[in-house]
């Protein structure tokens, strides 16, 4: 047909050696012509952090057998920041999806996640972007039932675009058979700490930061509900983080400056 | 009248020597009882990170006279997390305010900001939660101007409450006279990187991050208008990052697998 091959960024928070980023990158390779920018270690719970103190390196590498490869010293956010300006160079691509990230990244978890914060910069650069994440984090991770709902998910993304300022939040349940799609919003959740205290030989404290998921949400129209009930879960997210709501109550406050 | 003054967490991403938080400290003093709970040393730019792989330390220290004060090791939302878990051991903050960071926090920014994401953590905890920023990096900064609104704005928290799930983002421009508060929404723009390439002794290249504020937004009800103009920018801010207007689009697409 003469129609141009999509140009597709491949990025994650595992590091470029994870097993997640190679499904990803297999499925893209159906979709489009693939780049892949990653760290070169684990970055998981960055959030959407970027390195400002120290330089960044970006290096070629070769894993997979004809795909663009990068490795990044920084943090997920870097890499699409890296992306976009040192390889891509201005020549946006159509399609970053960020992934798939070895542990669940539904409800509060977007906000943690360098799985999705990366997906967030993308959207922000104004790519149409996707983070994909599933429910196990074991090495062997048997991806295969995510596969046909990863390319149809960016298929579709591809073939209709997102309204600008948004992105997708898919998440994978791990259960024997996957139920189909949900279109959700973001469950309100939070992380209850339990950190965990050790001493060290100098005899000093340190701590393990641990928690449990805490569900505060009993609609039935969420993530969290979703994936318990073996669907997949998409989540359109924003960046536009303004409590527009609350707007009206605070222009009634009195700051006791006002002219 | 024997009312419990508030408790008040004190928190920044600057780290816990820095000028910034010491004219937030004294402010609230004038409020409540103060705990600080801060990086040991600079975490700007941290975003939402919190600390998975290493372990964390926090520890006693003693700066400013008779404020409870604790250095850790982490980014600024593990000082929250250890704060609440830690030292506050259940029984909440009244009020948990960030800042005064050193360098605007507006816009997008909120999203990069160690400053905001605790604040953000601090709201995620359920407590009334603020985030300080002023437009002068230099260790010299001078924040007189800013102190009567920071302590007006924490007082109408503190007497008000803010709405579940939401938080304050205030910002404080560089001009000769404040021209009062405005309540605004985060103005849409972005960061155009421009990545600073050198090489290093050994012959290898490496990037610095740096990078041009883009305003993309003509609004006049964005904090980037309000800064611009002279006022204190006040965006209440939500973690809900549910983009919910695309909800009833996606709800139209076909992912091929439906039951």
């Amino acid at each position: 047909m003469g129609k141009k091959r999509p140009t597709i960024l491949v990025v994650n928070d595992d590091g470029i050696t994870a097993p997640g980023i190679k499904v990803l990158i297999e499925e893209m390779q159906e979709l489009g012509d693939v780049t892949v920018v990653a760290p070169e270690g684990p970055q998981s719970g960055m959030g959407h952090a970027i390195t400002i103190g120290k330089p960044l390196r970006i290096d070629p590498v070769h894993i997979y057998e004809g795909v663009e490869m990068y490795k990044c010293s920084g943090t997920p956010v870097d890499c699409v920041k890296l992306a976009v300006n040192k390889i891509f160079r201005g020549r946006k691509p159509d399609l970053c999806v960020s992934g798939i990230n070895h542990g669940l990244n539904n409800s509060i978890n977007v906000l943690y996640s360098g799985t999705m914060s990366a997906a967030v910069e993308g959207a922000i650069e104004g790519i149409n972007s996707i983070g994909f994440s599933y429910d196990d984090f074991a090495d062997d991770a048997d991806f295969s039932k995510c596969r046909p709902y990863v390319r149809a998910i960016a298929a579709q993304v591809l073939a209709n675009g997102l309204a600008k300022g948004t992105l997708l939040n898919v998440n994978f349940p791990n259960v024997p058979e996957l139920q189909g799609v949900k279109i959700c919003r973001q469950a309100n959740a939070k992380w209850e700490e339990e950190f965990e205290e050790r001493t060290d030989p100098y005899n000093r404290s340190y701590f393990w930061l641990t928690g449990v998921f805490k569900l505060q949400d009993r609609g039935e129209d969420t993530d969290v509900w979703a994936l318990n009930s073996g669907f997949v879960s998409v989540v359109p997210v924003q960046f536009d983080m303004t409590a527009h709501h609350m707007i009206p109550q605070l222009n009634s406050w009195s700051f006791g400056r006002e002219k």
